[in-house]
C-alpha cells in the first residue's frame, strides 16, 4: 500500500468510519470501531465493525473476511488497535498473525492499559500511521467513548425542542409538534445510537412515554437503549416504560451527579437526556450536560413551558456559557449544537 | 453599452446597490435608491443616491456628476425611474434630457402612480432592461419601502437578544451583555438604517435608554431615527428619551395596529421594534411584526425574563408560525432571521 494516494487512503478510512456508524449504540462499554483491509492492488478485501460485547472487535471481523488476502495488506481502523487482553485477545496479535504489512488508524487510544497498540505493531515491523480523519472520528461515532475515556463519565447529550422564544410547550401543555418531521427523525436516530435515554418521573407521569426506538414501519427496533427514569416519585405499575419492550431502571435520586455515576457503573457510555425542564435544569446546574442539541422551531408562543427550568442562575454573570459547534437547518427548524464553553466538553 | 458583458453589468448594478446602502434610513418616505451612469467605454462617470426629502433622486444625482458624459451612456438604477411629478420632477425626464441611450433597473416600481417609468423611457427610444440583482435589492435596502408600497404600512422588524433557553434577562433583571460585540454592532447598524425605534413605556421606566445612534467614537450620529415610546403611562420629565439628541414621539396607546398606522401617517417606512417582551407579544399577537431578527447567545439561564410575552397563544395549534430566512453566526451568537410563514412577509 506504500504509494496509496492520500485521496484513496481517505476513502478507505471513510469506509471504516461508515462501518463504525452502523454499530453505534450496540458496543458499549466498548467503542464502536470500523475497519477495512485493503490489498496491494487497492481493493477492499475485508470489512468489519465492533460486535456487541463480548463479541470480536472491528479488526478481527475485517481480518476474518479478508482471510489469506490480508497478507501484505493495509488495515484502516478508526481507533488504535488494542494490545491488551480484555474480553477478547489483543487486536495487535490478530493483525500480526494475519500478516498485514501496514496499519493506519484515525484516533489514538487514550486508555493507559489498552494504548500502545501502534507501538507494538511498529516494533513488530508493521508500517504504522495515525491521524487520518481523526477529527471526524473523534467528533462522530467515538465521541461518547472518548469522553468516557477522558472523564470516567458517560457523555450526556441534552436534546430539546423549543419555539423561537424558548418554550417547549404551549400554555395548556400541548407541544405536538413543535419541531418538524426532519428534526423528529433525527431525534429518533439519536435515540437509536444512545446507550440510555434519561427522563424524570414527572415526564413519565405527565406523558406516559414508551421511550423505545422504532424502525421505519413503527415496529420496535431489535436493540433498545436502556430506559432510565430519575426521581424519588414512584412509577405507576401500568406505565409504558415498564413494558417488556426494553429494559428500564428507576434511579431514586434527583442528583444528576449520582445518576451519571450510576450509569457509568452499568457501562453506559452515551446518554440522551430527554427529560423535561426541571430535570434538564438540574443537569445543567450540576455540570452534567456535556453537549446540547437544540431544535428551534420557527414558531412563537409567548407563554407556556420554558425549555429549561431552574439552573442555579440568579444574575447574568452566573449564566452557563456554551460554545456553538454547529448551526444547520433541520427541515424548517434551526438545529443548534453546543458544548460547555469552559475548555473540553464535559470537563 | 450594447455588448456589455453580464458580469460587467452586474458589477455596475452592485455599485448602484452599494450607493443605495449609504443612504438607508435617510430617505423615507422616499426609497433609498442608488444609480451609476456608465459611458460607452464602460467607465462609471456618475454616481448618485437618493437625498433626504425634498432632495433629488438618485438618477438626478448621478446625471449631475456625469454632465455631458451622460449622452449615449447607460444608467444603472436599483429601482425603476419614476415618471410622475412628486416632490421632484420625474426622473424619466432627467434621463431623457441627459441623452442616455440605455437604462437598466433592478426592481420595478409597484406604485400605481409612479410606475411606468420603464415604459415611458422605452417609448422615447431608450433601451430598457429590468431585473438585474432584483432579489438582492428587494431583500436589501428597498425591503422596507417595498413592504410599505404593497401594504401601506411600515415594515416592523422585531429585534431581540436571548439565551439558548429564550430568556432576555436573568432572574434579577440583569442582561448585560447577553449577546456578544458582533451582534451589538449589528443592532447599532440596524438602528442607524431605521426610520424609527419603538419601545414601550415599561422599557423607558426600567432602563431609561437614550435610543440614539452613536458613531464609532460614541458620539451621536448626525441623523437620528425617530424615538417612539408606546403606552398609556407618562414619560418622566427627566427621561433620556426626552433629551434633544433626537426627536421623540409618545403614542398613548397599547394597540400595535394604531401604532403602525400613526407611524405610516408620519412617513415612517422602516421600524425597529426594540421593546420588551410585553410590547413584542402585543405586536406579534396583532400581526404587526413583519420580520424578526433574533440574536441567540450561547448561554443558559433557566430562569428570568422571557424574550416574548403573552401573544394570544393558549394551545400549540394557535402558535404563530414563521419561516426562517437565514441562520448565521454573529460572533459567538446565532443570528436567526425569519418572516411570518403565511405568504408574503407582513401581509
Amino acid at each position: 500500500m506504500t504509494g496509496t494516494s492520500g485521496e484513496r487512503a481517505r476513502e478507505f478510512m471513510e469506509a471504516a468510519l461508515a462501518l463504525s456508524e452502523t454499530v453505534r449504540g450496540s458496543t458499549s462499554p466498548n467503542p464502536p470501531v470500523g475497519a477495512v483491509v485493503v490489498d496491494r492492488e487497492g481493493r477492499i478485501v475485508g470489512r468489519g465493525a465492533t460486535q456487541p460485547p463480548p463479541g470480536p472487535h472491528a479488526e478481527v471481523m475485517a481480518l476474518r473476511e479478508a482471510g489469506d488476502l490480508a497478507r501484505g495488506a493495509t488495515a484502516f481502523v478508526t481507533l488504535e488497535p488494542c494490545s491488551h487482553y480484555g474480553r477478547t485477545p489483543p487486536c495487535t496479535e490478530a493483525l500480526l498473525a494475519a500478516g498485514v504489512s501496514s496499519v493506519r488508524f484515525a484516533v489514538a487510544d487514550p486508555h493507559p492499559v489498552a494504548a500502545g497498540g501502534g507501538r507494538v505493531l511498529a516494533e513488530a515491523g508493521v508500517e504504522v500511521e495515525s491521524g487520518l480523519l481523526a477529527d471526524e472520528v473523534a467528533s462522530g461515532p467515538l465521541g461518547a467513548w472518548l469522553h468516557f475515556a477522558r472523564t470516567g463519565r458517560p457523555r450526556v447529550t441534552w436534546k430539546y425542542a423549543a419555539s423561537l422564544d424558548g418554550r417547549s410547550a404551549a400554555a395548556d401543555g400541548s407541544s405536538r409538534w413543535i419541531s418538524g418531521p426532519v428534526s423528529r427523525a433525527e431525534v429518533h436516530a439519536m435515540r437509536a445510537g444512545a446507550d440510555a435515554i434519561v427522563v424524570g418521573t414527572g415526564t413519565v407521569l405527565a406523558d406516559d412515554p414508551w421511550l423505545t426506538v422504532r424502525d421505519g414501519r413503527g415496529e420496535p427496533a431489535a436493540r433498545q437503549p436502556l430506559r432510565v427514569v430519575v426521581g424519588t416519585t414512584g412509577i405507576p405499575s401500568g406505565a409504558r416504560v415498564l413494558d417488556t419492550a426494553a429494559e428500564t431502571v428507576h434511579l431514586r435520586t434527583r442528583d444528576p451527579v449520582e445518576v451519571v455515576a450510576a450509569l457509568a457503573e452499568r457501562g453506559v457510555v452515551d446518554v440522551l437526556l430527554e427529560g423535561g425542564p426541571t430535570l434538564a435544569g438540574a443537569f445543567v446546574r450540576a455540570g452534567r450536560v456535556d453537549r446540547l442539541i437544540g431544535f428551534v422551531a420557527p414558531v412563537l408562543l409567548g407563554d407556556g413551558l420554558a425549555a429549561l427550568g431552574e439552573a442555579g442562575v440568579s444574575t447574568i454573570t452566573e449564566a452557563h456559557r456554551w460554545r456553538v459547534e454547529g448551526v444547520t437547518m433541520s427541515g424548517d427548524d434551526v438545529r443548534i449544537a453546543a458544548v460547555p464553553a469552559t475548555g473540553e466538553e464535559g470537563s
